[in-house]
């Protein structure tokens, strides 16, 4: 039952492996050792020790270095076991060899965080990195010591003030803002997001360059950040995710926070490699995984790094619009046509005003003025006292509106003041896209105006996608707070699935394969084994229709070539007929084979084929996977994952994801097909692909026949694929 | 044969109706008045003067104004016939009842060339407004003088100093550059694109924001910069094309001078809502025509302001890859990761480097640095003489590579410069992504260096999506130098297709479609009219196979319904029963009818269902479109277009281009199917569609079935949609 309530929240627990840890003492340490301290700046200690003292740290700081008696007018210690107290957070800078003793002396001496500057380890490629990275996992495990790196750039706490890097990113103390950064790379966290997001006007709060990732990684960052009171927004630049059910639960606190998540992910291009192949296996291109992983749990993705700060700049004031409907002002007419038609390209909508709207917007306007939205001021606004701000406030005011964008070009620092603040008046979000610059206060740039909190944007594209993004992240938030938990359908007989898997090694029958789909309540085609001619029209009556019957033998693998399958049997007569035939069939094709019978198989019915099926994703887990049958999915590679289980409504987002959506809708006067019946076997699938997960190495539906609305589906052709050295199917009932 | 020679070299004279303009007096001109000056520099007219006396320009000025003696200190003038000379170009600037008076008289003094700044024409959407727009348009016309508006906001020329516009993007005039920016609108074109553009670092030749259009287009504008000394690269902003053939015409002559044009192109939403209709003419949303009309001629489409210079930032350095391949070196091994993955996600390659470069760049480098490509150089590189020189020249050298990047983050000048010496030395392109600042001297900007003619990236998707820009460019010139021109093919009958479409009104039978499709050569099914059994039975002899009948009566349209269609009749006896058994349940069926026969049709066969047609471009005019057929084209909108006639490179490209196209190329053990024959029948389609552009309105060819490879193709199903009110097939032969 504890499973079952992890579950309930939609992740498995078991496969969250992380401590939490409780950062603060690291991001915020009362006393701090570098080992390898020395007062030569060219070396990275010496950065790293110039850095920290730079940037105003208050605590304790202790070099520790047996070839100097001072360094930096302190006093150096000889070995960490010298020092007065237990350091709370410890950077070691030495040569590759003395990591781990180093580390061992650290733990003995109490130190509670210990950072890893040096390389050497994992990053190399070779046996011997990987084994000495495994050592420095082992040894913070048991000791408690939490390690970040070996091979990183350290962090910066703005808050609080405290930094161990070289980057000099950090050569200024800037002010803290509401949004981090956590990366495992340094240069690219460090400068592509951290200071460029500083730069464009966005306060950091901390920022994290985690490295190799021997035992802290970005999780457990994440984590610390979400549930950190001075971050709202979390930017982060990941090379791989560690632990993908770890990151679903780390999002599952940010979203129960409100406090969004913005990823690049790399690895986008593995994934186009697999694309193409036709078993769901193959297609579970790593990247399409994640990519709906990410999206399943409100994470915003996006492709570049400064796609992360732009992004945030608007989420960074905790505004979120309610619906998909946007307004501009605009004094240019070609920005207005350029803004709304980038914005409906990436679905957002432009509603016309109310009246009442329309109307104040008439008296307040210059006669050319456009009260439309886009609402064209025109340049005869320009200047006029207040005008930008009664008309940017009327328009925010209008019930049909969600997102607020005022355009300027090249304007005055009175005109965009009014606009600053009607934004700062009204409740709902207000992104101000300013391409140009200021007429008459050079001071007065977008960054000095996003520094003071304004969500400005330069380019009309990403600001339109920040909007976008906004109104994704309040929709899942929207969504999350209503969905019914997923919880397993009551009839599911999990224990009888676990029976059928158990002690069954590699690809399983049909039958046996239909047996377990069966057990969750997935709709498989009635069958039954006859073993003589009476029994196989015993079964044809019981199925009561016209029938399927083909040879059963796990020595005739391959029943068409054998001649051995007849379709839609009906009477009888012809049943008997059908019988005697495909066993003399079979034994003509290989006399030898061990015959068990005749399977007799309802006929499944004329219907719209798709697929279905469970990918055991390396990162994710058990991931189900559902699309069209046919061309679709093995030439266009239309198919939707979600990590298992999924609820209903996430299985008919699956399917509204599809470019074969209107299929399932009913095309050209045909009739709309069961999707409440298509949801219900991808919900139970997921369940089948949570609870059976140490057993399913690969599942693949296809085709299950979707009827029309009302008429069900019925699953025809099924292959599980047992996972390697697996005995016990394990669930834990 | 005149027509056929222009058309041989892709496009149709007689559609191109635009004049090219000699614009050197526009932009340049030797004396310029302007009308309605004034010294308030509160008004529009005062503004424009402001900006033209500040930016030094050298010409004679007359100020046209009757309320004044004098302006700006020089002598104003009552009435612009009361000027000493003929000004080659007057700026207007009067209410909207005075423009066209004023217009006549600056034609009556000679003036060539005029702009209009006044709005209250076509743009108000009134029927008065577009009349007077019209009448600026039939002026123009009549008398000779070129005229650029009305309601728009002037013209910049960075080159020989000159400008009308109220702008305060001209208060300081910058240096010039090989770059041009074409806009119809004022703000986005002036501040958006040319302003942003120089903020960068990229020296502009020529802005101007044309507006109306009422005269004078963007194409005209386009064809001068394209023929201009000045500029290498014409950016455009244009919210319509004017004229789809005179784009393809001066798109031909950009190519010829190896000078990309690269384009923003509003209203690609409105294409949204057509997406998804069934038949050709609806599928035809003018976007994705446009979107493929610019791919066709070789014209650089990108989605937003900052694209553009971001693409000719590049360009601009008039260096073209010769392939794919890229290459770079890093201080940030998180940057190299990024660049791979985003330059891999727009279909950059990064190639291995020769074992010769791999050795020199291991003798050069520090101990952890990486040899392969991207090489990462490490921390310990910055600073080093010379080494960031020979290195990135080393990897400039190899034979493998086409397109050079070194990424910087934070750095020193030297070290920046050094790439910069390499990029300098090298003739391939050199893109430098630096995300960073300079550590060492804060007047090395990434402007700084883009204003010395650098390309410089900050962010990498940007910098990856204009590496491939170059290179789609490059490969688009090297296609086009050696494309076979366009021809008809010998075999088309065209004056009997002419005849076939002559007087016909509305839809066409099937029977008649066909007739005219064979005219041009394309595979149709064999069909013979047999007015009485022993005729049928001819027939079918005729056509040597089984064979499919159908009635043939104008009254029956829908010959499934009557009964009234035999499929794989085989043998004398079986088609005289079929002859007799159709008109038997025909004259059942509708007892009136006028029977002519039987229709006796050759049996298609078994293949690949393609779809053709002829979509009327209100833009491009005749356009041909081809995708796969069934829910291909009605579910998935996976068609692609080009503008008639196309060549058989450019129907490779179109089926390429189709996300089905694997179906064509044999998919899971099916045999390819005859490209070569579907290629063929979209060369001659274009031919149909282009000579009978005046008669055909619409042609759907749906189904095509085609075979396997050397098996052909066949014409199943056809309808042609005649031109309202034609009588003539306008075939000119």
């Amino acid at each position: 039952m504890g499973d079952d309530t992890q579950a309930a929240q939609g992740r498995p627990a078991a496969m969250a492996g992380g401590r939490q840890a409780d950062l603060q003492h690291f991001f915020a340490p009362r006393s701090v050792a570098l080992i390898g301290a020395t007062d030569d700046r060219s070396r990275f200690a010496g950065k790293v020790l110039m850095r920290l003292r730079n940037f105003g740290y208050a605590g304790t700081v202790y070099p520790v270095n047996p070839r100097f008696p001072e360094v930096g007018g302190l006093r150096c210690y000889a070995d960490v076991g010298d020092l007065p107290e237990a350091p709370d957070h410890v950077g070691i800078v030495v040569p590759t060899p003395q990591v781990l003793p180093i580390l061992e002396a650290c733990a003995a001496r109490g130190a509670r965080f210990a950072t890893v500057y040096s390389g050497g380890f994992a990053e190399t490629g070779t046996a011997e990195g990987r084994a000495l990275q495994a050592q420095v996992t082992a040894l913070a495990r048991r000791t408690g010591m939490r390690v970040m790196g070996p091979n990183c750039n350290g962090m910066v706490n703005f808050v609080d003030g405290f930094t161990m890097t070289t980057s000099a990113t950090v050569a200024v103390r800037r002010p803290p803002g509401n949004v981090a950064v956590v990366a495992q790379s340094g240069g690219a966290g460090q400068v592509n997001v951290m200071w460029r997001a500083q730069e464009a006007g966005i306060g950091i709060s901390y920022e994290v360059s985690c490295g190799n990732s021997a035992d802290l990684n970005i999780l457990d960052f994440i984590a610390f950040m979400v549930a950190d009171a001075a971050t709202d927004v979390v930017m982060v630049l990941a090379e791989h995710i560690p632990d993908g059910p770890r990151l679903l639960e780390v999002a599952r606190m940010a979203a129960a926070r409100a406090k969004p998540i913005v990823m690049v992910k790399l690895g986008r291009t593995a994934a186009g490699s697999h694309a193409a192949a036709s078993h769901t296996g193959a297609m579970a291109g790593a990247d399409d995984i994640c990519d709906a992983a990410l999206r399943q749990c409100g994470i915003i993705r996006v492709d570049d790094c400064n796609e992360l700060y732009e992004t945030a700049m608007l989420l960074r004031t905790r505004r979120l619009p309610r619906g998909r409907r946007a307004a501009a002002t605009t004094i240019s007419g070609g920005n207005g046509v350029l803004l709304v038609d980038l914005g409906a390209s990436v679905g957002i909508e432009f509603p016309s005003y109310t009246a009442q709207t329309e109307a104040a917007l008439a008296a307040m306007l210059p006669k050319h003025a456009t009260t439309a939205n886009p609402t064209d001021v025109t340049n005869a606004a320009l200047g006029q006292p207040g005008l930008f701000h009664r008309c940017i406030s009327a328009i925010a005011a209008d019930d049909n509106v969600d997102v607020m964008v005022p355009i300027f070009t090249l304007a005055s620092a009175g005109d965009i003041r009014q606009a600053v603040q009607a934004a700062q008046e009204t409740d709902k979000p207000v992104a101000l896209l300013w391409t140009g610059g200021c007429n008459d206060d050079p001071a007065l740039t977008p960054s000095a105006l996003a520094a003071e909190g304004v969500a400005v944007y330069r380019n009309t594209l990403a600001c339109m996608k920040a909007v976008r993004a906004s109104m994704d992240y309040a929709a899942f938030l929207r969504t999350a707070a209503v969905d019914a938990p997923t919880s397993r359908p009551a009839d599911v007989d999990a224990p009888a699935a676990a029976r059928l898997l158990d002690g069954v090694a590699g690809a399983m029958t049909e039958r046996a394969s239909k047996a377990v789909l069966a057990a969750y309540g997935l709709p498989v085609t009635v069958e039954r084994l006859a073993r003589d001619a009476d029994e196989a029209v015993v079964a044809a009556l019981a199925i009561g229709a016209a029938v399927a019957m083909k040879v059963e033998s796990a020595d005739i693998p391959h029943k068409t070539e054998a001649d051995a399958i007849r379709l839609a049997v009906t009477g009888e007569a012809a049943v008997r007929e059908a019988f005697d035939g495909i066993v003399a069939c079979a034994r003509r094709y290989r006399p030898e084979a061990r015959i068990d019978g005749v399977l007799v198989q309802e006929m499944a019915g004329v219907g719209l084929e798709m697929m279905l099926g469970i990918v055991d994703d390396p990162v994710f887990g058990p991931v189900v996977v559902a699309g069209l049958g046919g061309i679709h999915v093995e030439v266009l590679d239309d198919v939707a994952f979600r990590v298992a289980p999924v609820s209903a409504r996430e299985a008919d987002d699956m399917l509204r994801s599809l470019r074969g959506w209107r299929l399932l809708q009913g095309v050209r006067g045909a009739a709309p097909r069961d999707i409440e019946a298509m949801r219900d076997a991808i919900v139970r699938l997921s369940w089948l692909a949570f609870d059976q997960r140490r057993g399913i190495a690969e599942l693949d539906i296809n085709p299950l026949v979707l009827f029309e609305r009302g008429a069900g589906a019925k699953v025809v052709d099924a292959l599980i694929v047992k996972k390697e050295g697996h005995g016990n199917a394990g669930t834990r009932h």
